[in-house]
């Protein structure tokens, strides 16, 4: 992915300040949102005594941003691409498990954090902010995973009109992303109980699926 | 809605500058987003003199953008009561009578409106920033015209667990919300060319009843 690397080979101390900043933004901007968060802010909470600790390490915000979108994107499409693989190219892969590879991956990954989570509420608002909507559909949507789930999936399979297909992909990206974000959100706000966090996100998945099962049928199966 | 007016009644110049603003913020956030616009920029931008035109009028950013909420879910809420009573109670309403309910006053908003509309992707930020989203859900997603068709539609006559139905519900909103964004998000962006504006909006609110149905289909006849 495109993250922002100093062209050298950055010292360890780099790296964790590096880390530690991509943390703690990716927590303050979830738990905040875009607007309400200064990259001054950032540097401050990471521990960082050089105000423009960001602007070193990232050459600015919209960097910043792109490194953190960019670690959420790789751990879910490093499972992602082992499930897909795992399913081959040998035979006709059905909805069902067409969804459950895209949507599965990210539920494991949020069960298996060791604790809360921001990415999904940081990915959602990267999404919906007009500024990096696109890059954020071209770069973290349209990873390799996706594209050989598009070749090879049930989706391909019937004969769709283009731009069915791509409206329908939006659709499926759109209720997906939003759908993780607002089940974290939730889960931060205390408005659903932590202990029952690995339940929850086994529900939004099953949910999810049967939803995209359904959706999938009825508008391409217009077609 | 919950606007914040002037106790006593306004002046007619005092209403004016209100609605510029009103209209301004709109725009602005729509097209650079919430963390991209300060209310100085919205005053300038709006022709006022005074730089704190939003707080003598709205007394803050947060209230400009309830103020703005309220006057775009009261229009396309206007048109969504007039559709559900015409339906009556008397029989049952089809999931697509009910979902046409919920996605055609919108759709024919965006269509009968004189120029570019800002409000779908607004709304979808709001809804996605941390210290709105309950609000936006309380406020503008839970009206009359939502509790009449949550009382009498179609989803709701089957025997269906609650919890299921809420989590059915958000599903419908994350969708819903998001998809009307992104059209509007293209078309002021020239991904869609603008002779094409209504054909695409009868398209996408066609496109929204059809993948409804089915996700609502498949999630609510599982129970």
């Amino acid at each position: 992915m495109n993250t922002t690397a100093p062209a050298a080979s950055p010292s360890p101390r780099s790296v964790l300040a590096r880390n530690k900043l991509m943390r703690t933004a990716e927590r303050l901007y979830a738990e905040r949102g875009f607007a309400n968060v200064s990259v001054r802010q950032i540097s401050e909470a990471a521990g960082q005594r050089n105000n423009s600790a960001v602007q070193y390490h990232f050459h600015g915000r919209d960097e910043l941003i792109k490194a953190i979108l960019s670690r959420y994107t790789d751990v879910i499409e490093e499972r992602r691409i082992a499930m897909v693989e795992a399913l081959g190219t040998e035979r006709t892969v059905s909805l069902e498990e067409h969804f459950t590879c895209l949507i599965m991956p990210g539920v494991e990954y949020h069960i298996e954090a060791p604790g809360p989570t921001w990415g999904a509420r940081f990915f959602a608002q990267a999404l919906v902010e007009p500024a990096l909507r696109a890059y954020v559909i071209q770069e973290h949507l349209n990873t390799p995973s996706h594209r050989i789930l598009d070749t090879y999936g049930a989706v391909r399979r019937k004969d769709v009109d283009p731009g069915l297909l791509q409206r329908h992909n939006a659709m499926v990206r759109q209720l997906s992303v939003h759908a993780f974000a607002e089940l974290e959100h939730d889960l931060a706000n205390g408005r659903i109980d932590r202990s029952e966090t690995e339940a929850r996100w086994r529900q939004l998945g099953q949910d999810l699926i049967t939803a995209l099962c359904g959706l999938s049928a009825a508008l391409l199966g217009r077609s």
